[in-house]
């Protein structure tokens, strides 16, 4: 690849490249020296279950590996250490070692899912904070004033806000800039709401005599409703070991337009790749789009496994490509056979009973015989008898 | 000395003390248990050079020594050895381990003319701060919040300003607070703008579970000239390594106002025993004064020389004890001769001259020849032959 597709590829999808004039004199220097970049991304030592929402990063890490780069996969453990030591916030308990290594186990059971072995080193940040001393860390901190940390905005909202700041949370952007230094890093990478802290691990380094490290984030993926950001406490996600059958299932039921952006974010493909298949039949690229990432995760054999059941249990029941999409009243609740009535599906609701107990209402491609349901977000596909149609809840 | 006596004793010159219930208690605690109470304060590791003003803390100290407590003179090294990281303050480069010990020592010569070395912990907070480690920094700093360490006055400000604080900033107060735990501390003492820096050690001391330090504050004393607090830039100070001689004169020049002062700041002597005082004259109160304090930094027979010395050159010249005091116009400068004509102590400028030429002017006591004069400030006295005036500088 010249230095033009170079760029071209680690940049398709980035939310923001800080500055791309570095970036490319880095890979021009790293073509000439043949030293790869460091590139680093961090993340927390709590339990991982990563669904590809988080893989939107770990992918665009890949691509630096793909260059030929070296990948950084920072473990924070020193946060883990600690925990919050305030105790006001109970979700973070301090942990023990034994915990942050079997996190970082499945961490790696996970991401090398995506992630090149080969070319990832697996760090954790205890390595050069474990043994910092009070001088170490006051020298630190005398490289950044208040009134920059307090700029940030979640900091800003809360000091005005009178929410209380605990001195030791202004030490933590200070401390992810160290990582940086301690690691050499040219590249560090982050969801938007890093875009802060990563810019001050620059500031660090420069002071270091280090060349400032390029900042690049991601986006946040919007889950499978194409409308909130993907969480599992939505239940819009999409989880990295969901079942093969259940993943393909899951992409095949967003919107066309959501699946150009999963190409974008989920996926090697390039832009001028994916413009491409814009000339396509959209159901199609939809299913390949299924299999590109039930292949990720499982394998071939297992998307074309999922794909085959997916055409004898959806398709196979004749679901036609040009299901209506319809909005629900708020006022129908979880009762079906009210459900059933205001998508025009049955006539009545007593005919709606009847068809229900009698077999005949299928949903996502299951027969479904309870008189109440728990809508899930996202689409949901309904037969009734030939009538078909979509819900977007 | 009762409880109350005893009360009375450390709270005399006090600016503030919080709070007198719980020092109340202590020291009847102490009284039952035989344990001395555990006084603190805090001093810089740079040169120490002391003039009174500095003692007016010392002196303090040495109160509950006199009531049998243990002192604590924590020199502040761990800062000495960072220095100002920023690099911004000149003032104070990174200072070596054995400059830090020689300052130390130049200080107990000092000081121990006033504390009893006996009953004093000379203590260093590089012993707890050196081998502190990142996570306990962040344990440190979780105990408080950016909030109210903004309150602080001087921060308050120079945030508003937009004049920067250093992150490193925010853990001195933490970390003075730290020395109060190390040390167990009872009573923290230090002068009036340290008050918001020992409160933080009572909230720290009180999370790590021990009684919160009852806090002392002292105010500043004013200057030879009873205006501006004593400093060595005014020239209005009294160092505590002058001359017996030049100590004993700068006292006996300053206001009788100002006297009781330094009476209350400067002495053991109670409260009623000063008052008492009060009905005498105040020329020989103010001579007792200053052999009080030549006797404290010197000896009783260097304050009996320099009282001897004081009679034959001052009172010994019929110094009146009425002596006018003048304004000087600006206009003057250090022109002598038109100092004296503006005093009315000459005719004109060429008698002036003729008169110091001759040898018939004297300054404080001393002959003057030179016609030019940089007036010290505080007081000083002119005598022209039989002419006496005071100028207040």
């Amino acid at each position: 690849m010249t230095i033009d597709e170079q760029l071209a590829y680690v940049k398709k999808g980035l939310a923001e490249l800080i500055r791309e004039d570095e970036l490319r004199e880095r890979l021009i220097q790293s073509e000439k020296t043949g030293r790869p970049l460091r590139v680093k991304a961090g993340f927390d030592p709590t339990a991982p279950d990563l669904h590809l929402g988080h893989t939107v990063l770990l992918r665009k890490m890949k691509h630096f590996q793909d260059l030929g780069h070296t990948v950084i996969f920072l473990i924070g453990d020193m946060t883990g250490i600690i925990g919050d030591p305030t105790g006001r916030n109970t979700a973070r308990p301090p942990m023990t070692r034994d915990e942050i290594n079997r996190n970082a186990e499945t961490y790696k059971a996970q991401v090398f899912k995506i992630l090149d072995p080969q070319k990832t080193e697996v760090r954790f940040n205890s390595e050069w904070l474990g043994p910092m001393r009070f001088e170490e860390v006051v020298r630190l901190c005398s490289k950044y004033t208040i009134a920059r940390i307090l700029e940030r905005d979640e900091f800003s909202k809360r000091y005005k806000d009178g929410i209380p700041i605990s001195v030791h949370e202004l030490l933590y952007p200070l401390v992810q800039a160290y990582d940086s230094v301690a690691l050499e890093c040219d590249v560090e990478m982050g969801g938007t709401d890093q875009k802060f802290n990563l810019l001050v691990g620059r500031e660090i380094q420069r002071d270091s005599s280090q060349p400032p490290q390029i900042v690049a984030t991601v986006p946040l993926l919007e889950g499978t409703d194409g409308v909130e950001k993907m969480s599992k406490s939505k239940g819009n996600y999409i989880g990295i070991t969901e079942p093969a059958k259940v993943m393909f299932r899951k992409v095949m039921r967003i919107s066309d337009a959501l699946m150009w952006r999963y190409w974008e974010l989920l996926t090697d493909k390039s832009l001028p790749e994916i413009a491409a298949m814009r000339s396509e039949e959209p159901m199609q690229v939809k299913m390949r789009l299924a299999r590109e990432i039930v292949t990720d995760f499982h394998s071939a054999e297992a998307a074309e496994q999922a794909q085959a059941d997916f055409d004898s249990e959806v398709r196979g029941g004749q679901e036609p490509a040009d299901i209506e999409t319809a909005n629900l009243p708020d006022a129908v609740g979880n009762n079906l056979p009210k459900i059933l009535v205001s998508l025009d599906l049955t006539d009545s609701r007593t005919d709606a009973e009847r068809k229900i107990k009698a077999g005949a209402v299928e949903i996502n491609g299951e027969k479904y015989t309870k008189l109440t349901i728990a809508l899930p977000k996202g689409l949901t596909v309904f037969r009734v008898g030939k009538k078909w149609k979509r819900v977007q809840v």
